[in-house]
């Protein structure tokens, strides 16, 4: 097996490292292979002489697996599935099948799951909305094994491929569309504070509030999580204040469905009492009543061009252009509506 | 390799089969682990040898890899998520992965899908609304690769494990729901034709029909395709009809949705003017306005089952009890109301 998988120049660099840190080649070789049977020290040992040595795994295609694996931070959105469909997409024109696992409340994958990776050497690794820790990050690099980041949680760092799209501008879309309408007290529900997609609408949206002359009211921002429940609960809060807005931009599809489902408690019309914009596209936004207004983003081509980056990755490490920004675009449906003559501040409900 | 993977037994058995079709064992070896270079020829011959000998494959869990492998007819709905997510549950349980694959308009997984199989070597196959043809089916046997199929599309042979829910008594619930409100001219959207569980559904509505004493009517029956679009279609043409129906029942939820798109074009508020029961109770059903009276259909649950099953199978691969069907049941929402009275059968719009 040692010899089917090494270059001359790399056994070298495994000869060297298996002196250094004192242990035999086929334990260095055990490590890099991600097998269990090795005492946690020794097994650190190697890691970080792996790291510093600068070690990289010969990284001809042929030498992995026909794997994508693709981790998610949940699975439970019908927001998931539209990303497995461009993953599969792409691996499928490419004789790959996908590995899938969900990291749960993380936000990263858990312990287990690199061993697991490192063992199935796939082509490389797509995380949805989920970050790696450095260590793992350490371990995939000396394998060779690239990963890209699918709509990134956090602020990645500048070397880390990422796929987004463009969140600011969609904010700024939405929010303009609501101001050309007439709607001047537009509340939002954000998601997530702690993701820079969510942070990045919320921007859009102040900036088409101040190029519009709209003072920015800090108190009409609420924080969502992206679910529906979450989202009838702020559009409650929202709705229920003595000066409720007209207007709601919700970040997230399945939020809004949560602002349908409040208005509809409150007795509020859609778009009539109140308009209502969504964020994502999925395709249940055109089904709900009145069909959604909303920003799309086009996940099943991030998903793509991610599985696309990752296999070009694999052939060329040392790639420049690694990260994008796919466009977002409105899409107008029937949840909003121009503010009626007279209201221009809307009365309590 | 060939030593690792056979028990004495088995290496018999090679041996007499490779004599049998005049070639070598190496040459058995990789037909029986899905290796692509040998003659189409040959490898029919092998694999014609292996299943008349009764071939089976050393069958203990530690010689699998640890992955179950989930085959998709189609990804592109909502529903897909749910089973993703059963299936994902059992597999981290069990520290296993998951490997998909969609096998896109056939209902059955494309050439080249096999192969990939046998030499990643699951633990075993779900398939979700697919069959396999007959020799896909010997392969995985003499492979000892067990599979189960969730919710069979077709009428599978009775001994092909399946894990399936109670499609007669859904439709049948469904439809005494709607009978108890008063209504007597009863629409339904089924699925596609050659699916047994749009058949047994059709079939519970019927006798739900006729044990109230209503006369079945076949023109109220159309068939749907499960998607939005083609129930919005179905619904305008029931709806438009001399004498519309007062209520339908739809084969699915996302179908139901069209169905409401259909009623706010005609002008028909659900459930004043029609109710409407759907089927599956996916996480939207309780999103939409009004919130979806609905047969819950657990498709997690069923999945997690099908994978606990495979699981089992590849222990003991006689095991007897190997078809279940879950249980459905009715959930009572907002979109099914009383026949108004003087209404019993409904004007046309």
């Amino acid at each position: 097996m040692l010899h089917e998988e090494m270059g001359d120049a790399t056994r070298v660099t495994l000869s060297s490292i298996a002196e250094q840190a004192a242990v035999s080649l086929p334990t260095v070789s055990k490590v890099l292979n991600g097998r269990g049977d090795v005492a946690p020290a020794t097994r650190a040992r190697v890691e970080a002489l792996l790291a510093t040595n600068g070690y990289s795994k010969r990284g001809d295609a042929a030498a992995s697996a026909p794997l994508i694996e693709l981790v998610f931070h949940e699975l439970d959105s019908a927001w998931a599935i539209e990303v497995i469909r461009g993953v599969e997409r792409v691996a499928r024109a490419n004789g790959m099948s996908i590995i899938l696992t969900e990291s749960g409340d993380r936000h990263s994958p858990g312990v287990g799951w690199i061993d697991g990776v490192l063992q199935r050497n796939p082509a490389g690794v797509i995380l949805i909305f989920s970050d790696l820790s450095a260590d793992y990050k350490q371990q995939l690099a000396t394998r060779n094994i690239p990963f890209v980041v699918v709509d990134p949680a956090g602020d990645p760092a500048p070397d880390v491929p990422s796929i987004g799209s463009a969140n600011w501008s969609g904010g700024f879309a939405a929010t303009q569309h609501l101001v050309s309408l007439g709607h001047t007290r537009i509340g939002m529900i954000s998601g997530p504070d702690e993701m820079m997609c969510s942070r990045a609408r919320v921007g859009g949206y102040r900036a088409a509030l101040e190029a519009a002359g709209i003072a920015f009211d800090p108190t009409l921002v609420v924080e969502g999580d992206f679910h529906p429940e979450g989202g009838q609960r702020r559009a409650m809060e929202l709705l229920q204040r003595s000066e409720r807005p007209s207007a709601i931009f919700s970040g997230s599809d399945l939020q809004a469905m949560g602002v349908y489902e409040a208005a509809r408690t409150l007795g509020l019309s859609i778009p009539a009492d109140l308009s209502v914009v969504g964020y994502d596209d999925l395709p249940v936004a055109r089904w709900v009543g009145p069909p959604l207004t909303t920003v799309r983003q086009p996940l099943t081509e991030m998903a793509e061009e991610a599985a696309k980056l990752v296999l070009q990755l694999r052939k060329e490490p040392q790639l420049e252009n690694r990260r994008m920004d796919l466009a977002t675009s409105l899409v107008v449906r029937q949840s909003t509506a121009p503010l009626p003559a007279g209201a221009a501040t809307a009365e309590p409900a």
